[in-house]
């Protein structure tokens, strides 16, 4: 499947997102993404090792930071 | 929603931006952003484990090194 | 060859990604690519020292952050 | 203020610049930038810990590579 | 001579490419570039301190992470 | 002075770049660039603490890899 479409199949799901420049991983519920790949995320939260270490809420990310996708 | 759309819904408000290359998270009122997530941010400082280390005051931020935005 | 001609001969294969901001290499089916290199794999896993250390499942990878595509 | 618009009413100003992969900030007087962000100062310097630490003279900057800059 | 003009000159030839997020060189003959520095190398290998390391066949490289390229 | 038609006044003239994953500063004479930043240099060296260090002759620059061009 390409990859846009792919994204845009998870709107509404719960996604883990490894970004450049965070030691953590980003997850929570995606509620909107572009075709470049800027996500926006709801009830995230940043887990390290499997356990969740901090609260976030709604963030934005942008897209050419994210290097990998991974549903959950 | 997508992206783009919540950051204009942020005009005005604070927020927490996470940088490529910083070590820091800033922390200012969005008095701007276009299309790429360039951002220019007023009232601006570094934080640091949750302190104020460095006032800023306005600070233009470059779109693709932008890792991660947070409304307060 | 083309570089994109090259990634879409592969859409079916195994292949070995390198991406930036990751310290293992993934491996998995690419079930579709577009001109950014941006990637979908299925049946993917991490790989360290040519031992699988985790399972991933599908994963998207944004093009930009792609180093080195490997075909096995 | 949109974040092109507040770079073009810096030129002629003296600001200060962050780059990815510097570990130094540079202080000069911003010639001229475009769309992306590309500079060119001059009389600049390089800054560490308040202090000038070496002269450039003219200097060229990647649009892509600056992460933030700071108006004095 | 433009850059792009002198990596078409290259396509046929061996090459060595700095890549980032690698420690090693790069080393293959240039099958094909596209505008972008997209680059398929065939006959690849890895060179640490002027030491072929491993060999890695074909390759596709994405051209925003290519910082280098030197022609043997 | 447009950043671009600073870069375009140094063809034909040493200048030293600053790369993105390098340690070192490359020197050479500006031999083309195009609009992105890509530069071809000839007679190019590689510059440790003002020494040389390395002759690389030939060499491509990736323009988005360019963090600073410093003319001598």
């Amino acid at each position: 499947m390409f990859p846009n479409k792919k994204i845009q199949s998870l709107v509404g799901s719960r996604i883990q997102v490894e970004m450049k420049g965070e030691n953590t991983i980003l997850e929570g519920i995606l509620s909107g993404a572009d075709e470049y790949l800027n996500m926006h995320l709801v009830d995230s939260v940043e887990v390290e090792d499997g356990r969740k270490i901090k609260s976030l809420g709604s963030v934005i990310l942008r897209g050419n930071n994210v290097v990998l996708v991974n549903p959950l």
